[in-house]
Formats: C-alpha cells, structure tokens, sequence
C-alpha cells in the first residue's frame, strides 16, 4: 500500500506534528475543534524526506494525492483553481515539526494568472489590490521557486516609478501596476525562456518543490544547527485557500497574543488593520490599532475572536500566537501556536499557568527552553538604543551578554584603564592564558581568530562576560593598535559595543541595562530542584566564579583547573623557574615557592564553598604555555631570572610540540616529574585541614588527575597522591577523608575503564578532549572546515557544543558501565563544556552519571534541563 | 593453604617454565631424565611477584619454604652451609620465563666465609683458588646484593697490585688476595656500618631478594620491551650448589651447541679449558680448545658428553645450548636451552630436522622469531671489522642493516653525490616529505630527533633502506654542515657507519656486506605460505617498492600513498598552484596539470602489481605539508609561481594548524575541495582501463578514503568517486569493477562502524593514527615522556609498534565485529606499521582480517607471523 503523503486539515490533528509540522497539525486541530479556518490540505514531512531520497523529485504518487486534496478543497470552497467567476487562491507555506520562524519560504496568492487576475478584481471590487497582488506573486514565485534574483524585479519596479515620477509604491494606480505585471511577464520570459506558468496546478507544483529545497537552504540550515533541529526530520507544507482581510470596512486582519509576550502578563495583546492583508500589517505605511479596539469597530468579530482565543489557550495549555483575517465579516484563524516569549515572561507564564491550576510543576518545567535562562543573568542592550544601531561586524556569539566600552587590545592596558575607572573592551586576534587579567577587567571580548570553544570563548562563558569571538570580519592589528571594519579604523579608546547574544559588534556605545531576576525565577527553579536527580557542579577556578555559581545553584565544584591560578603575575615567575629547572632539586625549590600561593588560592575556594565537594584538577596544560615565543620576550625572561638566553630558549625549544594537544601534558607531567603532584597534593590537603580547623568546615577534596588512558598511569600518580596526603594527615593528627578520581577523556580510559576504575574513585568525563580524540580533530583547528560540513550537511552541530551522542556518547556509556562494573558505587560527573548544554544534559541524566558541572552562568540551564530529563526519562 | 613457591630440581619439568622459569625447568627436566646436574632448587616466578605485591619484602612463607628445600639440597649432596669440612657453595642465578641474557644478576660461590674458604682451601688444595673466589664473592655479592659500587673494590684491588709492582691480578699470590679479602671487608664495614655477613643463610636470601630487585633494573626493563616480556612475569631464581673444574687435571669447564649456530650446520661446536672455572673461559688468559679435544683428554667424559648432548637435542627437538663442567672426572650438566643462533642458520635448523623427521613443518614453523628474518634482507657489516669499531653514539634502531657513506646534510647535497657515484648518508634533525629524494639517494639515514615512527624511520623501512633515528647524543649544525658526537666534529664529506638493527653509530667507514639469501629461505616461507590463512600485503608507493614486495611474497597492495606522489620535483609546482588556488575553477586548472602525472604512476604500479589488488590512499596530509616554511623559501616560491610574497605568505599562515595531526586532512580535505577526490578517481580509473587495455590485467581498484569519523562523510566523498568513476567507464565502454571503502583510523569510525560499512565496501585498519587517537598522544611528541613510562613500567611496549591489545585491540574488535553486521562480507585488512610486527599480525589473524599490510621488507616477518598465528589458533 502507498503511504499517505497528503492530508486534509480534516484528516489531521494536534498530534500528528511530527507528520504535518507544527502549523499544519494546529490547523488540523483548529479544524476538529470546529474554528473556522480556511481549508486546504498539508503535504507530510515524509514526502520531503522522499523527495531528498528520490534525487530532489516529487514522485507521481505524491503528485496524485496532492491533486486528490486540491480537488476536495475545491469541493469544500466551493471555488476553483482557474476560475474566473470564482478563483481558488492559496497560499503555500512551509511548516516543519519545530517552528523555524523567516527560515523557509512562503508563497502568496498563487492561482492568479492573466484570467483570475481579472475575477478577483471584480470579487473584491478593487482592480489595484488585485493586480499588485498578481505582480507580487509573479516576483515572489520566481524567487522562490524559480530562483530569478529579486533585484530584477524590483529594477522594474524602481523604473516605472521614476518615470510617473512617484516614490512609493502605494502611489502606483491599476494601470501602472498592469505595465508592472507585463514587464515582470517578459522578464520571466527573457530568464527562463518561457512564459510565466498560467496553469495553477503547475504553479503549484513549482511552489511545493521549493518549500521543500528551501528545507536546505543555508539559512536554514544555519539555524538547524543553532537549535538542535535534526536534518532528516524535514518540513512539511501547508496549502491553504486564501481569504481576504481587504473587501471592505467589514474585513480586516491581525496577530494576537493571549499573554504580553514581554512580560507574560495575562491581558490579549496583538494589533489589526481594518481594510488590508498581512503584509500591510508589515509594511508600516498604516498604523495598526490595538487588539481591544476591536470591541467597538466590530464586536460580534471580537467576541467571537476572544471566546475562541480563551478556547485555545485553554486547549493547548499554554500562550498562544494567533493570526487571524476577517473576510465581510466572517473571521478566520490562519495559525495558532504556541508564543515565543522573553524569558520573564516565560517564567511568568509556566507560574501562574501553575498557579491557575492549568499545567501541574511537570507540564510547566517543559514549557521552558533551558538555554533561554541564560539572558535572564546577563546585561543586555537598551532596547530602543539598539533599535537605531546598525552592527559593523559578525563573529560568533560566544559568550552571552551586552557589552560596552572602549577598546584596548593588551590585556595589560584594558587592566590598566579599567583600574582607573574606564569600562573596556579587550580586542585580541586570540586570546591565550596569559591575557586573563585583562580579561577579568574586561565588560567584553572580542577576538579575530578561534571558536566556540577558544580560549576566550571558554574563558568568557566561565566568567559571564560577553564575548564576540572569531570574528574573521574585521582586520585587527595589535601592533597598531587599531582594528578595521567595513572600511573604518576603530583606535584605542574608541567606543564599541558587542552583543554576545547574537554575535553583533557595533561601532557606537550602546547603554546597557542590568539583568533583572524576579521571584518567578526563584519559585520556577525551586520547582526544577525538586524533581530533578542529577545534581549540577560548577566549573570555577577561583572563589569569585564559586561565589558567582552559588548564587546561581551550584551544589559544587566539577572543576577547578589549577594552573589557571599558575598564570597569575605573582607566581608565573615560580612556574617558569620550575619548568627550566635541570634537576629534581631545582624543581622542587621552585614549588616549594608555589606551594604557599596554591594552598592560599584552596583555602579560599573552600571557605566559599563550605561543605560543598570540590573537584580539583591536577596541572594540565604542556609547560611551553607558560614561556614567550618571541624572542624579544625571551630575551627580557631570560635576564628577569638571570639565567642565558639561550639556555632558555633552547628550553623553549626543546619543548616544542608537533601536536600539543596531544603531548607532553596532563598527568604525564607528573610521570616525568612527580613533584609536581607532591606539591600540588600538599597545597590541596593542607588549605583543607587549616580550614577545617578554622572554619569547621568537613571539606573532602576530590583530587582529579587528567589525561589518564591506563590504570597503570593513574595508580602511579595516586600512589603519589595518597602517599603524600597521607603522610599530612598523619602527622596533623587529623580526620580529613578525600578522594582521588581521573578525568575519561582519552578514548583508551573509556575503553579501559573497568581497569580505571579499580584505582579511580570517581570519573568525570572531559568531554571536550574526549570529543577531539573521537572524532579525531582539535577544537582549535576544525573551525576551518566544519562549516563545509555543516553547508553538506554532513554535521548538523557543533559537537564540541553538543554531545555527539552516537560516538562520543557510545564511549560514555561504555566507561559507564564497565566503571560500575569494577566499582559499583563509583562517582560519575562530567566536566566538558557540554555540561551546560541541555541536549547533552538529558544525555548525562539517561546514562545515570551523578553530576554535572559547567559554567557559572549555565548552572541554571543545567538545573532546569535536568528536571525536564527526570520529567521525560524518570530515574 | 599456602602456595607451593620453592620446588627442588626433582620436583619440576620442562612444561613448567612459566612458573620455573627457562633455566628452572630445563634444570629440572635434566634432572628427571637422570642426566647429572649439581643439585639445587627453584623459587617460582610467583615468588618474585609476591614479592612485589608485598611492597618488595620476601614474606615468611617463602623464606621458610626457602630453608626447607636448602636442607634438602643439602642431604642430596652431602655437603652443608657454613661447614668447614664438606661446605655447601651455591651459585644464585636469575631466571624467566624467557631467556633474558646479561640482563639480570648472578652471585656465584654464595656460602663462603671466613671458615668455609679455609675448607675449600683445604679440600681444592689450592689456597690461592679459595681466596680468589672469596674475594670475588664479596664483590659481586656487594655489588649486586648491597650496592656498593664495584669501583671501589676495584681500587683497592688495583692499590694492591700497585703495592706489588704487577700488572695482572692473576700475579697475586694468596697472601696477596687474603690481604684483598681484609681490605674488601673493611670496605664493606665502613660502607654499611656492620660486618660482612658470615651466615650464609643471610647471603643467601640478600642474595635472591637481589634477583628479584635486578627484574626491574633499567636494562632488563629496556631488554623487556624489545623483546615484547611483560612485566608481570617476573623472574624465578635458581640456587643450584657448585661443582668445580678447576680441582686439577681431570676437571674443566666449558660450553658447547649441538649444531653451529652460525651456520646451522650438524655439527658439535664448542670449546672447554681443562682445570679452569667458568669465567677463566670469559677472561680470555687462556685459550679455550675446540669440545672435539676433548675426545682426546678425557675420552670418558667426552663420549657421556656427546651421548647426553645428543639426547637432549633429541628430547627438546632443538638445537641445545649447553654449559657443563667436569669435576675430578665427573661430568655436570650446568644448563641447557634452545641454543640462539644467526637467520640462515635458524632457517638451515628448522628445514634440516624437519627432513630428519624430528618436526613436523607446523612446529618447524613455530621455531624461528619472525623478527629474525630481518636480518636476512638487509646488508651487515663485515665481522671482522666490526669487532675493531667503537660507537660514537647511540640512536633508535629505526630501519635494520648496516649502511656506510660520506655524510651529507641536505637532501639537495646527499642527491647530487650519489648521482656523482658517492656512497652518502643522509644526517638530518628530521626529514620531511621534502627531503624524499634524498633518501632514496642514502644507503642510510641518521636524524637527531624522532621516534621509531618518525617520518624518517617509517620512509627508511619503507624503502629498506638503514636508518638510525632520535640520535640525541650527537648535536646536529645543519646550517653549518657538522655534527658534534662526543666532543669529536664531523663535517660534510666525512665517512660514518650505521647500523639500524642496533642503532650505533661509527665515525668511520665499515666495510658492509650484502645479504645472503638461501634455498632454505624459500623452502621455510613456502611452509608458512600453505599454512597462513591471512593474506600479506604491502604498502608500497612506487613501481620500486611494488616490485621488491613482489619478491618477498607479498600478495597486492594494501596502502598506496597518493601524497608522496605529489612531493616529486616535477609534480609539487602543481600541487602548490592548487593549494593557493582562490576558487574552484584555479584549483581544477592546477588538478588538470596533476592528473596525467598521477595516471602514469598509478599504470606503473598496476603493471608491476599485474592481477594483485591494490589499495589507493587518496590524498591525506594537511595542505601546509606541501609549502615551505621558511621566509626565504616562501619568498623564491613566490617568485617562481609569480604571485605576491604576501599573498602566499598569507595563504601559508592560514594553513597554520596548532594540531596539524588533528586539523584539516584525509577527507575532510575532499569534503572542501571535492574536485581534488575527482581528479584521483579519475587517474585511478584510467590508469585501470588503460592497463586493460594493454595488458589484459584486470586491475580492481580499492580506492581508500582516509580519516573518515562518520558516515555521511565517506557518502559524499563516495558519491564523487562513484560518480566519476561510472561516468568515464560509462564513456569509454569497458568493464571494469572497482571497490570504495575507508580507512579506520578515528576512534568515532571504529565505534560507528556498523553505520559506516553500510557505504564502505573495505575496511582498513590505520592503526598508526588510531593508536595516537585512542592513547591521545601524537607519536612525534611522544618520544619525550614514554621513556619515563617504560622506566616507571606504566607502559612496557611502544604501541606504536606492538599493538595495544586492550585499548586499540578493542576498538579494532568492536569494529570488525560492528562492520559485519553491517555488511557480512566486507573486507578488512590493516595497513599501519604494526602489519609487521608479529605479535600484531597475530591480534589480526585472531580477530578475523583477512590480510595485513606492511613495508616490504616486513613482508616475509608477516608471512611467518601469520603462519604460526594459523598454528597456533587454527581459523
């Protein structure tokens, strides 16, 4: 039997989005609910997915049932494709299972050809609305399905103005715009060779085969990609007979809301125009009227509008979005969903949704997308000053927020102006460890060159300062300091503005305004805390971003990385001593000077911490990240620690690394020097015995050693650990517990890790080296050539964002298992930047991992998704 | 009930090895058939790791079963620890599973005392004798069991003979070494603050605690690891009692084998000295006889000689290795094992006794190391001349052979002499793909950095050619043309010596001598041939290589390296045209150029290869591989493509990759430049008609996509070669099969290979890449920390070169076994380096693959490899 690819919005219903998208299902659901909406018919999802199978052909059997439907939509108009007395117009629409708003392509009025130009003139009495109407199908029709440049069209458009000498096109008459539909026809012809299609059926062949190419089109896409919208799902379309909202003052149309989509306040809210179609409504030339002005211009309409508008947000439980025309007084619902809403206002809503006894907890949880919590933390723009700004530039928004200052471009004079009272913004083509005191002073980043996951990226999120990052646009030159975009040289000191949201840079100052948390928030996160399993850690180096993480619901740290605070100025001196040391005995008095610093820097995350776990990881990064490269700079190292120059810089060189990122680093550091790990033991257990005896806080520090791939590795570092913390314990007299547990993120620990997890007493999956070992590519390289994989759509996300579940994920659950199998109770977190992503969240939730840890700012995220994970997959 | 660790030579046997060690059981087996061996006891391999585990202390269980079996030696042979009269002497002896020889320590004479040496004195008649022995005693039992350092004993020897006025020590009378004795034990005293001990159960278990130490000295440890013995063997220790040849005319000492280990010829071979002990045969003062002699002097003791030497070659099926002693006209067996022996004469051995009718092939077969065959292909140097050189440094033994020449240090330079008819060796800090010429113009090749994965070691074993790589010792000037070995200055045009199957280096020229290559080699691997089920491939670049693989059996290639193609002088103009091409359209005009280039190496190794398959690699390192580096080098490059400095210079910075091994390669190059996998398909395809045409070979392609990690993305590389493919078979209407399939060298690959064989019609195993991946380390970086790795016995072989089972073996296991579900019959085979390693060959032949693939010179090691795998575990 051949499936069904086409259904009658009678056909339908509300759960079948999978199927129809979600227009087409709440046009069905509409329908069965007896709401008037215009009828037509959906085209499925699978037809689009057959479509691509079938070499992008629209096979006879959908062919066949899509002119089945056209013919029993007739059959309930009463109207006819074609027809000059009474002509069936429709509208196609594009509609996949998620709403993907201005991403695909919608085509107006088609059935409008030289014949039923003419009837629909004399239908609605008005001979320009209908041949501006045909003019505007002819142009949009090429663009969209015949991919004729719209720039043609509009060169016509712009000449025949000229020559009535007019500005607007409101100020063409019937006659001018016929000369308009003639020019497009012949232009038509000229491009493609043959006359425009006056067969409706052919046109709407044409228009059904290009809402399903523009399933692929970049945009699209792009915008797949950024909300986790799978490619194969692909989109439906929508055919729906046309009604008019402009025969008359008894016509109308409009958008509501049935909650202020701003605030979430319970009052309608929307606007309408008496006497004009959608786009009017768009086009701004007249000033549409408040909703509730409706009552007096047509209250039978508004009535009817209300009690339906009640009716559907009572039946979808949630806030919807409607559109509506009123045809000589008839009304009619074109879409209904649900509305997208700013973050307050979605807490707002899934509150008193709650409160009006309409959702339970559960059912409000999943009205809320986790990632949108993240604007509700973070300074943003004033709305009306952005409005009038115009961005210079694009780069990647890498760190959410607003930001405004005056551009520096070292961190050591964005340091410097910021402790003079200067807001700043640092500008570096890549930001590197050394840069982090400018970018703690910083209101925000912006760099040239890197991804979502650079340095600065990663650093910024963790900091919550707004970061643009990558951005390839402009040409920065540090020597100069000076950047140049689109042709304008930005210097020292002049403003600019970033928005990390979206990427933006702007070449102004731009006021921002604080974020603003209101008691929804609290209560609507109580609710996650309570259901969800998975408890959810912060990644924090320092007692400012756990202080910060606290605030936000941290219930620990996953991740503190010690040699952030190696960086620091006090001490780098000490590390690089400690690195050009030639034997154990200089080593060992060069972190006999770190050890002071480093058990300051415990004692205080502690102190913030209280009795909360801290995970803390031994020393990572391969040394060279903590000498110059220049020579200008080794030479002035060189006489700061009075040693030769070229001593140190054959240090240097002698280690330098093919691949760094797969050398000389994580615990095969302490392999070649396990004083390193002795020191960094001695500080770790040290900060927790004085703060217990001063603080009385029970603090188990949970030491975690990276980069292990054999047990034999991890066992060799322990026994060094343990030998070491020990011998402290003992000697201080007393009861102090602690962990040790290793970081899976070398493919060979999760393969091995039944072996690990004899010697390891927690995992924390690293799924961020553990997503370049897998997939074999170096988060710092990919950026070049991953957008050609999302372009053939090849990947359809960023795996270093989202967990890649199918093979990174196999081996999480692998370790998972054969980790619990050697240790039944073992402790199981993850500490990747995925720890914050709600997708991968879910993913940590399912496979039965006890934690994650991310970002401060991400913590909420993270609490929500993993209640909306206990929700769904209840554990 | 407590373990058995101590068995008297009357308790073991030959199968016991694992627990007894080699040494043990042999002992013990002599024992049993009633041969005279001095009687003594072994303490079990298990013993030793006990010892371990216990955190290295010999527990009581095994000290008493210690004490136990002494008293039982001493009733078998009458004599007794510390007596005067009649006392017991014992050699302690290490002793593993595998022969480990020199590697570990020996303490001989144990029991003497300051009374027993006056008993041997006594009963030797020969003061001198007793005093000698005692001396030597304290030393190596200090030494070896105490660690005092042997130098200064050794003063105080030399003090002495100075006193004297001699030269030899054999010039010291007793008195003289009674006054050493006084001396050494003073030393002793002073050393470790108490007597030397006089118990000799004392000695006696400081003496085995030793052995157990000496497993884990550095040299065992190094010995370990080339020889693939795992750590966790452990060592037994043999405490036999002595007997002595020096008790006058009817006593003597000597070794001997059963058949000449140089040659393999049937023949008794071996030399003794009469009244003399074993290290006066070493000590080279007297001049040992030819074993035939022996007939003459002591014609009993010959004939029981010959009688058991015979029996015991007989019982072991071997070639035994014996070591005897005759004390007072007594024969002794001291020792016997399978005797080492040169390739020819291993080949010679094993044919010979199967034409006796003592083997079968099956267990010929299992008698020779695949690893030896090597030795066989390459050239070595002349014995003779080889004794008289002395080192100058020592690097890693990269490619076997031995290699003579004038050093040259460009790639340039080492080409140009050779041509001028120079022998020349190439020195070099590292060699890229650039230097290739050069080293295919060296008879060998030095580099002061890299592993034993190199670019220089796997091109050198590619091409057989000698290589020494990772040589840290010498210092290398390559702008000057010199390098520095121990002080010394060598320069351009001096003559040095290789040997790449030790890795020594000689500063002056040896004379070498080409391989030797016998009837018995051929009758041996046609043995091997009908038995292995594994096919042997090879991985061959050129015609050259193609051929020479031929003649060492191998049965089509199973990776062909496309890049190295590109390298060529001719060629690289147009592959760096293509890479700073700006569009496609300049890209494919440079691919145009490349294409007939390529189809004539592909129809030059398709006509070597005749009806073989052959697997091509399409084009896999990163694109900045093909460009210099150097401002002065990009500046004539420059000039030479005639376009801008800046504009290459900038094209050269935006290839930078900060890990090139995980950046923009393999595939991912393709999903870029889609044209570049056009062009090869197409001069794989038409190189393939071509040479069907003419030749009538009915070439099938196996075109190879690299670094695949998901299957969309070798679907769309599949797609262009399929589509390419077809068109120009289509075109020139002929039939011509070829296969499509993909590298797994990416973890993700192995862990979705299910997904990924439902395109791929091959498999093979990139196992260089997927160790990096799996392990998380690149193999040019690692060469800096896995020294300490192998030292703190974390891991106990390069897996680089020996396959790592565990981890990697698993990913290889899950992927096969996911590859079949997929599709039942699809073909796997491996082509990184460990395709010649035995031990991997057999992980391969275990898991099911059909073939391996290697350098040619490795082929013949893979064909015995894979016969004794088919042996061992029939499939």
């Amino acid at each position: 039997m051949d499936n069904k690819f086409v259904y009658l919005f009678s056909e339908g219903n509300a759960e079948m989005k999978n199927l129809l998208g979600g227009k087409g299902a709440n046009l069905a659901e509409m329908t069965n609910l007896g709401i008037p909406v215009p009828q037509g018919f959906t085209i499925t999802t699978e037809a689009c997915t057959k479509y691509y199978e079938d070499g992008e052909v629209i096979s006879n059997v959908i062919v066949e049932q899509i002119m089945q439907a056209l013919a029993k939509t007739e059959e309930i108009t009463g109207k006819k494709f074609g027809d000059f007395n009474n002509p069936l117009l429709v509208s196609v629409r594009s509609g996949a299972r998620a709403s993907m708003p201005g991403m695909m392509d919608t085509i107006l009025n088609l059935g409008l050809n030289d014949k039923t130009v003419e009837g629909v003139a004399k239908l609605t009495g008005n001979e320009r609305f209908a041949y501006d109407s045909y003019r505007r199908f002819i142009q949009m029709f090429s663009d969209v399905a015949i991919d004729i440049e719209k720039r043609k069209f509009e060169n016509i458009l712009e000449e025949i103005k000229e020559l009535k000498g007019v500005q607007y096109d409101t100020e063409l008459d019937s006659e001018d715009l016929k000369k308009v539909v003639q020019r497009y026809k012949e232009l038509f012809l000229k491009e493609m060779g043959k006359e425009f299609p006056q067969d409706p059926k052919e046109q709407l062949m044409d228009a059904v085969k290009a809402v399903f190419k523009s399933w692929n089109n970049p945009r699209a896409i792009v915008y797949r990609r950024l909300n986790d919208i799978p490619s194969s799902w692909g989109t439906a379309v929508n055919v729906q007979s046309m009604v008019f909202g402009n025969m008359g003052d008894n016509s109308g149309t409009g958008v509501a809301f049935t909650r202020d989509p701003a605030t979430g306040e319970k009052i309608i809210f929307g606007e309408y125009l008496i006497n004009a179609q959608g786009e009017d409504v768009v086009a701004g030339i007249r000033t549409p009227q408040p909703i509730t002005k409706l009552e007096k211009e047509l209250p039978e309409c508004y009535r009817e509008f209300m009690s339906i508008a009640n009716r559907l947000e009572a039946h979808y439980k949630d806030m919807q979005d409607m559109e509506f025309t009123i045809e000589q007084g008839k009304l009619y619902f074109l879409q209904t969903r649900n509305g997208k809403r700013t973050a307050p206002a979605a807490l707002k809503i899934a509150v008193n949704l709650v409160e009006e006894g309409v959702l339970t907890k559960e059912e409000a949880l999943l009205k809320v997308e986790p990632k949108q919590l993240d604007t509700l933390l973070h300074p943003a723009f004033d709305a009306d000053e952005l409005k009038k700004a115009v961005p210079i530039a694009k780069g990647l928004p890498a760190s959410p927020g607003a930001a405004c200052g005056k551009v520096y471009f070292t961190a050591q004079d964005a340091k410097e102006k910021h402790e003079k009272g200067e807001k700043v913004v640092l500008v570096r083509l890549e930001t590197s460890p050394e840069d982090i005191e400018g970018m703690v002073a910083a209101e925000g980043i912006l760099t040239g060159r890197g991804g979502m996951t650079s340095h600065a990226a990663v650093v910024a999120r963790g900091m919550g300062t707004c970061c643009v990052a990558g951005c390839g646009e402009i040409k920065i030159d540090e020597e100069n300091k000076v950047f140049i975009a689109n042709g304008v040289t930005y210097k020292e000191g002049d403003y600019i503005s970033l928005d990390g949201s979206t990427g933006n840079v702007y070449g102004t100052a731009i006021k921002t305004v604080a974020p603003e948390i209101t008691g929804y928030f609290g209560t609507f996160m109580a609710w996650a805390d309570e259901i969800r399993k998975l408890k959810v850690r912060t990644n924090a180096d320092t007692p400012r971003d756990a202080k910060q993480a606290i605030g936000f619901g941290a219930e620990g740290i996953g991740l503190c990385r010690t040699e952030h605070m190696f960086f620091d100025e006090a001490r780098i001196p000490a590390v690089r001593e400690m690195i050009v040391s030639e034997n154990e005995e200089q080593r060992r008095k060069a972190l006999a000077k770190l050890l002071p610093m480093q058990r300051e820097d415990f004692i205080g995350i502690y102190e913030v911490m209280e009795y909360r776990p801290v995970t803390i990881r031994f020393l990572d990064p391969p040394l060279h990240e903590f000498l110059p490269t220049e020579e200008e700079d080794i030479q002035d190292l060189a006489k700061e620690m009075g040693i030769s120059f070229e001593h140190l810089k054959s240090t240097i060189e002698s280690l330098h690394e093919f691949n760094p990122m797969m050398g000389h680093r994580g615990c095969r550091l302490t392999v070649s020097y396990p004083e390193i790990a002795e020191m960094q033991t001695r500080a770790v257990i040290e900060a927790a015995i004085k703060v217990k005896k001063d603080k009385g806080y029970n603090i188990v520090p949970e030491i975690m050693i990276p980069l292990v791939g054999e047990v034999k590795e991890l066992k060799y570092v322990k026994d060094i650990v343990v030998k070491t913390a020990n011998e402290i314990i003992a000697s201080e007299g007393i009861d102090l517990k602690y962990l040790v547990g290793t970081m899976i993120e070398i493919p060979r620990a999760a393969l091995t890790a039944d072996d690990i997890a004899k010697e390891a007493e927690f995992f924390s999956f690293g799924t961020n080296d553990l997503t370049q070992m897998t997939f074999g590519f170096s988060r710092d390289d990919a950026g070049k050539f991953l957008n050609s994989y999302y372009e053939k759509n090849i990947y359809e996300s960023d795996p270093f964002q989202k967990l890649d579940q199918t093979g990174v994920g196999k081996l999480v659950e692998m370790a998972v298992k054969l980790g619990k199998s050697a240790r039944e109770n073992i402790k199981l977190g993850i500490c990747g930047e995925h720890g914050g992503d709600p997708s991968s969240v879910e993913f940590c939730h399912n496979v039965g991992l006890n934690y994650v840890s991310c970002s401060p700012f991400r913590v909420p995220i993270a609490r929500l998704a993993a209640a909306q994970a206990q929700i769904r997959n209840p554990r």
